[in-house]
């Protein structure tokens, strides 16, 4: 029984299973004998000195963790700046961490959190304080540099195939005397990783989504309108998926074109995909729908893949044997060994390699025209949304989520000063 | 062996499960050994004699059918007027009827449609030709009247309460640096039934969704800031679900507030969960994230109600028999015999009295403050979302829908001058 305490946090946007990996990490660290503090809304618990004891949840409830959407601890959205410009809020995790006798920090988050993890371990070597830092991926952008994959992404991948799967049968019945057009909002600001997986739904050019607008390809309208209009007289009907991130050439968020003040001064939030169906409808005057589902790609745990759940539970279960291996600075990562059959398997790889990096989806993934995905990204996307793993669901007909006592730990410290 | 044709159309908004209706339908009929044929695009199919040979599907094809979402056969939306102002075109179904040998016509619907149906009947008495049209139930609005509920709503409303449940599990894990209230937005744009189905995805005021805007209740924007700012007090954050129909105490439509038209002239397009967010975040200062599911709602087959499903096939099988003993003018509508446990059977009702009613939430079913469901609506609802029916996925992690020949019946008519 190795001495001393295990801090798991999560960081940034949650996703359908991060609580898998949460649930990894926890059952691996119990069988280890080691306890597995908490923090609550991310590096922001660390600082505040606000811990969660999970050894007051039962074996049962960190199961059901497994099966659960959301950050089970609370996330956050906070970025720790330099060693030097943040060098008190620096010192007060290492406080915290003395306090607690944590020895093993987990931060479960994208390249932010790989950043923060690498610091943290930076400033621990620099006060001779015993701290092994590890980052565990996640994110439903798959934009983390190394990994093949980002646990989250394929779970979101898959809700957005068969989401745009399911969206382009309706509108296909009813375009003869409605909708025409249709365009479905995926999230993606830099990198469209998730609207490339819309891209699955269908195979060639006349099944649906017949259009995909990548953050990687410049946004031009009168190409886009032209194709639309073509498929709308090819198909009978136009399925879009557009990434939020979507740009002119010259740089310009097609988003923010939707937004501003109206007359009244009140906030027109943007949007692609309301933005686009606009235009499409005075344009071209056809009838047009859209969808922006948000928080609902990314917490469909009821539509997660399976390959996404078993990987975001390696990665927590790796995390624990890492960090108790003393490997610091380190992210577990996912090798891809074959696309077919896929085989994947998890690496150590320098946090200092994934950190503030950011993965674009290689230009080998897009179709010549721009507007699809290649044989390519096909090859790469479909093993990651493959497999099924509903949760269990009540008689109510509710998946059973679980809520988490969530007890706190006696503070030690006087509050930090912000 | 009944001698003759049955014509099955498909009309208005498609369902998650109006294809069951449509296998139950099919296989009733092909057990009878009666030919079926479908028109293509609902009664557009009928006017311009573009008729489907159903025989032409395998038996697979067909029990597939009842886990694909969209409508096989293509819906419309056209709305026959009244047999004086619509003369023509009634005849025309009729001539349409007698070349093909249509002596049963089974119209899937929603009140539209039995009206029709209806019509189309009286018109066939009033020439002494042989027709018996059946009017067959489906709506996600859940508003038509006679029946208990109505066959696409039950699985509308599983997304609904799920959704919400999920993407509630997300933004209390963000709530505490980044996203404070959510806006979720429903279907309904005269009933508020999907709302309050989201109702079901908590217990008691602190669960989300915390606030539900009901189309059968003023929305008082005072009112609603204060409920919303004291509950993120309270909670944390704050889950809103809005009715795409609600309206101000002076009869206008909300989401027509967010519409219109921008500097540029160009086409916002309304929506009542981006007009609500963009005020929210103008009026309390909180950040705010919302989706508009639109089509997915109705067509996540992938999340389909159990008891949804079986009473789409039910009415299906029924409205054969009721059209093969002659059953005239008739919907099989649902009558629910007890809540708990929850039974149910299928009844025959007169189109009569479905036609052009509309079927509002009881005010029973609202919570005194406006904001929430009450246990009736609870008891009315949950058995209605209650079991799981997934469709059988490819190796591919999509579900196999199935795509049907839809092989054209040669035509025997000159066409129809529109």
């Amino acid at each position: 029984m190795p001495s001393g305490t295990l801090l798991y946090a999560q960081s940034g946007g949650v996703t359908a299973v991060i609580n898998a990996t949460a649930a990894g990490v926890i059952e691996t660290a119990r069988a280890r004998k080691v306890k597995v503090l908490a923090a609550r809304n991310g590096i922001l618990g660390a600082l505040r000195e606000d811990l969660i004891d999970t050894s007051r949840e039962s074996a049962a409830a960190i199961r059901a963790l497994a099966h659960t959407p959301g950050g089970a601890f609370g996330s956050c959205r906070v970025k720790l700046k330099s060693l030097d410009q943040d060098r008190v809020r620096y010192e007060r995790l290492l406080d915290v961490f003395r306090a607690h006798d944590v020895r093993w920090f987990l931060y479960n988050g994208g390249n932010d959190s790989a950043d923060t993890a690498l610091k943290v371990s930076q400033l621990a070597a620099e006060f001779g304080y015993p701290l092994t830092c590890v980052g565990v991926p996640k994110t439903v952008d798959n934009d983390l540099a190394v990994t093949d994959c980002c646990p989250g992404f394929g779970s979101a991948a898959k809700y957005t195939a068969v989401s745009v799967r399911e969206c382009a049968l309706d509108v296909a019945a009813m375009a003869d005397t409605s909708t025409k057009v249709f365009v479905y909002e995926a999230m993606g600001r830099h990198a469209g990783w998730l609207a490339a997986a819309a891209g699955l739904a269908g195979q060639g050019v006349d099944e649906a989504p017949h259009l995909i607008l990548f953050p990687e390809r410049p946004y031009d309208e009168a190409d886009f309108f032209a194709k639309v209009k073509a498929t709308v007289e090819r198909v009978g009907y136009c399925v879009v998926v557009a990434s939020e991130g979507i740009q002119t050439a010259d740089g310009r968020f097609v988003a923010d074109a939707g937004g501003g003040k109206d007359s009244f001064g009140h906030t027109q939030l943007g949007g692609v995909a309301s933005f686009l169906a606009g235009r499409v409808k005075d344009s071209l005057g056809y009838k047009v729908h859209w969808a922006l589902p948000d928080y609902l790609q990314r917490s469909a745990r009821h539509l997660a893949s399976k390959t996404d759940l078993e990987q975001a539970q390696a990665v927590g279960r790796k995390a624990v044997e890492y960090a108790l291996k003393g490997m610091n600075s380190v992210m577990p990562v996912i090798v891809r060994s074959s696309d077919s059959p896929y085989r994947w398997k998890i690496e150590p790889a320098p946090l200092s390699k994934v950190a503030n990096h950011e993965k674009k989806m290689p230009a080998g993934f897009i179709r010549k025209d721009g507007y699809g995905i290649t044989p390519a990204a096909r090859r790469y996307l479909e093993p990651l949304i493959r497999g099924e793993a509903p949760p269990p669901y009540g008689r109510d007909g509710i998946p059973k989520y679980v809520t988490l006592k969530n007890v706190a730990v006696r503070k030690k410290l006087t509050p930090l000063e912000t």
